[in-house]
Order: structure tokens, then sequence, then C-alpha cells
């Protein structure tokens, strides 16, 4: 393996030393980039795109080359599981991600395979394997999984929800059948992910990007508690590194405590959270990652700086930040105001890392 | 004035003793009430109805008629007061509120006046006098206005939106322009509320549903800072009673320390926050409304009440509580199960008010 030449987001993840403040951006590969969306007519549908593991490639490396990032992450989709396990993933044209099949009764949830990630996903592993070896140790390559909760809403809702309604009501009406769909997404998360380490991957995050839309109780019981159990299942060391674990429950503020306390490495923020008092209440658990509004991006470059030099400060000095966005970059970003913040985080972080 | 003949919601706000815990919902006269979509029919538009001081008031009092509930809040909407300041409010079928005019420069916010509520929102004013009226000390009536950010966003997006991408670029871009704008809201909607109060509300709600979308930084200086104005200028005593102030911040669940601090008399709470750490966190400051997740009632009456009796159990013993949904209920709620769920409260509730 090739050693890596820039290790910066992994020491801060570990909390250890570096330079100035890593930093990376959910959804970096994506359309606000007129060379993704090049590649992407190129290959057809998005789910076309996350099979090929060339043009897959392709993608995950656009943003690398025009901005200086300290983390790639495999271009793929949360919903691949789902999709593994016979569900059909599409999508349409200006709407969200939608399932030919619907799970939302105690017998269909039953009946669900649980994938084996090489033969049924082997088109990740794939891909992973390909961005692995073109990254040729520039930067590391996370890999990515979406959390239980996540997942299942998807897969009783048929697709996106505003409110969740069909997921919620199954949770609250038949508490046995959502454990059980839980149960097999955090096994089939598992086993995926571990199947990405081994394939190359050098971090993983976990993508909560709905347990924020459950009470404290029931984001307790549904959707950290399935978490916890992919956690203990992952693979920690490889290839003589501690592969670092994300969690990122957006809207998780609240719970920062029994977040860190899974034994992660790093939590991910979104920008309600001030970072300053997220690195208070967790202390030395973990590192935090986040956490900028993305809708900052809009603004002009002199207010991103300011912003980014806002978010500096509140975290303080000492390693253990690693900056991202609170949430995806959005298609109407201008790519020179991503390029504005990169720069800007770089540029007015290391003042922060000089002991 | 007619005494009130039940003064539980006032007596819970004020933190002094109940017998049993009250209840009401924010949207409780609402379209998943067949007598309202008729009343609405009769009426024309939505905003028709909001403007006839009688169906107002029909619409006001039918859940009162079905439930037990413990309060009325006044039939009206958040953007009655840009629509007084000359954006032309109009509903269009299926989609959300839109105005016909949008305020996303300095000239434009410079050129808004500020509504004098007698004069420019006169009917408002006669629904509020209809509906105390009517009620005769059935149960106190709530007057509500939006928070100034939250009419900011629709009146710079020119309507709903999914990320407040306008408002926020304007925010961070022109911080100078935005705060002109949240100081004329703030001035309109403290002298509004006012004279709900002078026609006879005998408590009010700043719902600020969109102050949850901000970084922590920006809702301190965007959105907190503006709400202190208002509380700052309220009519605090009434008719010989405290008028006692609710604020809302949907999302606003790590910031209850610096919403307390404002001075109001309760916190309005959506479901991601335990109650009782809720409790803990603001100590004696502030009375608490919530916090049960509006989905609940897509579940059966049983599981209903089993959340019911969660959230009591949060709480714990004493007064300070009135129990609500975190957010307005949803068109599509059987009747059956709000009822379901107000009967718990009272139900479930006496024996935390025992001494």
């Amino acid at each position: 393996m090739t050693a890596l030449k820039n290790d910066r987001f992994l020491r801060a993840l570990l909390k250890q030393p570096v330079d100035v403040t890593p930093v990376w951006m959910m959804r970096q590969a994506g359309r606000y980039l007129p060379e993704y969306r090049a590649s992407r007519a190129r290959a057809g549908g998005f789910m076309d795109l996350c099979m090929n593991a060339e043009i897959a490639c392709e993608v995950t490396l656009q943003p690398l080359d025009r901005y200086p990032l300290d983390a790639a992450i495999l271009f793929s989709d949360i919903l691949t599981i789902p999709d593994a396990m016979g569900l059909g993933l599409y999508f349409e044209t200006g709407e969200g991600p939608r399932f030919r099949k619907v799970v939302d009764t105690a017998e269909a949830i039953e009946a669900l395979p649980i994938p084996d990630p090489e033969k049924d996903l082997g088109y990740v592993m794939n891909a992973v394997r390909t961005i692995r070896k073109e990254l040729n140790g520039r930067v590391p390559l996370i890999g990515f999984a979406g959390s239980p909760w996540t997942l299942a809403t998807y897969m009783v809702e048929g697709g996106s929800s505003k409110d969740f309604r069909k997921s919620k009501a199954l949770l609250y009406d038949d508490p046995k059948a959502m454990h059980m769909l839980l149960d097999k997404l955090a096994q089939s998360v598992t086993s995926y992910l571990n199947a990405q380490i081994l394939a190359g991957a050098q971090a993983v995050q976990i993508f909560d990007s709905w347990g924020g839309s459950l009470s404290s109780a029931a984001y307790q019981e549904f959707s950290l508690a399935y978490m916890q159990k992919i956690v203990n299942g992952l693979i920690r060391e490889h290839e003589g590194r501690r592969v670092p674990v994300i969690l990122f429950t957006k809207g998780g503020g609240l719970w920062l405590e029994s977040m860190a306390a899974t034994g992660v490495e790093a939590l991910g923020l979104d920008w309600t959270c001030d970072l300053g008092v997220a690195r208070q209440r967790v202390g030395d658990k973990v590192a935090l990652q986040g956490n900028m509004d993305p809708t900052v991006l809009y603004a002009n470059p002199a207010a991103i700086e300011k912003e980014v030099g806002r978010i500096l400060e509140s975290y303080g000095n000492g390693p253990g930040h690693i900056f991202n966005l609170g949430h995806g970059i959005t298609p109407e970003v201008k790519p020179e105001n991503a390029g504005a913040f990169i720069n800007a985080v770089h540029d007015l972080s290391a003042k922060y890392h000089q002991d």
C-alpha cells in the first residue's frame, strides 16, 4: 500500500496534531461541479454512475483536482443497501429516490434478506478499490453508509418524506416490527462497511440523516441503539492503522453525549450546535466534524471567510476538528465559492495549531 | 369581563398548582376536522376565513365543542403582518403561502411601512373581540404572531422555502439590511400583539418556526435578539391579570437557557428535547409547553396514550407543564385520535398534581 501523502484528516480524527485544520465537504462530488454534470450525463442515470467503478472514481476525484481537499469520499448512495435487499431503487427526474417495493408490514420485514456485500453490492466494493488505487495515497478515502433508522424511513415510506408519518406510525404501532427491520439493517450496514474497509476505505461515516426527526426517547431506542450495534461490529484496525468512525446525526445536537459514548472517533455536527459548546460537552472523547451552514456558500467570498473564521475561533486551539459543512453542498453553489471556503479553512486555521 | 371557568392553562403558565395538566394543540382549528373544512368552504379562501370575524370565531370554537381543551387560539395566520406591509399574501391550492411582492434589497426594506394594528389589521382585532365574547369565559384565548426572523424568511423568499437560501444569503451578505428588516418586524409584532392583548387575548405565543434553521450564533443575533425586543415591549398585565408570553422556537432545544433568559413565562418545545432534561436546564425560570411528536397521532389510541404517559412521567410532579404537540396537528389525523390524546393528558396527569 502506498504511504499517505496527506494524512491530516486521519490525524485530526484521532486528535493528533496537524499543521492546519483538514477540510472536506459532504457531497463534494456533486452537481455544483460542471465536470460532475458532464460525467453523470455520460454515465446515464444516477445509479448507472454509482454502478460504474471507472466513472464513480472519476467523479470522486474531480473535487480533489479543483480544490486542496484533505479527504475523498466514495461516490455512492445510502440507499444501495435497501436496493440490494430487493426493493428496486430508482430516481425520477426532479424527485427524490423511490422504491418499487415498500416494506411496511411485519411479514414484509421478515422476508427481507441480508445482503452479502461482495456478492450483492460488488459494484460498490469495485468502486472503493478503483478509487483507492487511483488516489495513490493523495488523501484518505472515506467509506459510508446510512444509519438503520434513516434507511428504514425510505423503505417504509417508499421514498423521501417530509414528516415520516408511515415510518413513525409503524414505530409507535408495532415497535417489534420496527426493531426487526432495524436489526436487519444494522447487520447489513455492519458487513457493508466492513467490506468497504477491507476494499480500502480508511475511515467510515454513518449518515443518520433522519435521526433528528425523532423524539429524544425514540432516538435512543430506534436510531442510536442500532448505530451502537454497528460500531460494535466494525473492523477498527486495518493495514496497520486505526479506521476511525464518524457518527453524524443531523439535528442530533441535543444528544452529543450519548453519541460520543458509542465509542466512535468523531461526531459530525450540523450548524445549529455551537462548536465550542459541543467541544466542552464531549470533552476529550471524540473529534468533531463540521459545522458551517451550507447556505453560507450562497453568500459572497468575504462573508464565507468571516464565517469560517468564526467557526475556527469557536473550536479554538489544538487538534480534533475536521472542518466540513453541516450538510451536503447544494447544486446551486458557485464552484468558486466552494474554493473560497476550502482555502479559508487552511489559511485561517494555522494559528490554532502552533504548538 | 366574565370570570374564567377554566383557568388551568393560565395557572400552569405561571407555575401555579392545577388539578390536571392543561392541554391544547397547535393548529387545533384545522383541516383534520370536517366541520372546519365545511366552514372554510363556506368562507371561500383561507384569507377570507381569517378576515371574516364570525367564521374565524366559529372555527376557533369548533375543537372546543369536540374536546375538553384548556385553551382557545385565535384563528389567523402569522403572515398577516407582511400582508399589511403591502406584500400581497395569497395561497395557491396545494402550495404554501406566497407573496406578490418580494423584499430582498435594502431599498425595498427601507420602504416598508410599519402597520398600525387597529387600522391595517383591524380584521384580526375584530376576530379577537368576537371570539373572546363568544368564549364567555369558557377557557382563555391565546393570541399569536410569527417571530421577526420567521416572517423575514417568507418576505425575502417570497413564500415557503426548504433551505432559506435567499434569506440566509441576505443575512450573511448584507447583515445591516437584514437587521433593518428584523427591527421593523419586531416593532410591528410588538404593537400587533399588544393590540391583540387589548382586544382580549389572555396569553400570547411567538411562533419562531424557522429560528431552528440558523446557526447558534445567527440564532442569537438574528432571531432571539428581536424576540427579546418584542418581549420588552409587550403589555404584561391586563384586566388585573398577568398576560403570559410563550416563546416557541421549533428546533431550538439547544438554546433553551438563552430563551428562558428573555423573561417570558413559558417556552414551547418540539419533540426532540426530553422534557425532564429541559425542566432541569431551565429550572424555575419558565413553564414548558409541549412536547409530543405530532406524528404519534397517526398511531393507534393505545400507542398515543403510552406516549402521553411517557411524556407526563418525564416532566414529573408539580405544575408548570402545558401539554401540547411539538408542532401543528396535520390534516390527515383522525379526529378520534386527537380525542384520545386530549383525554389521555387529563386522565393520566392527575397523579402528578396531588399536593
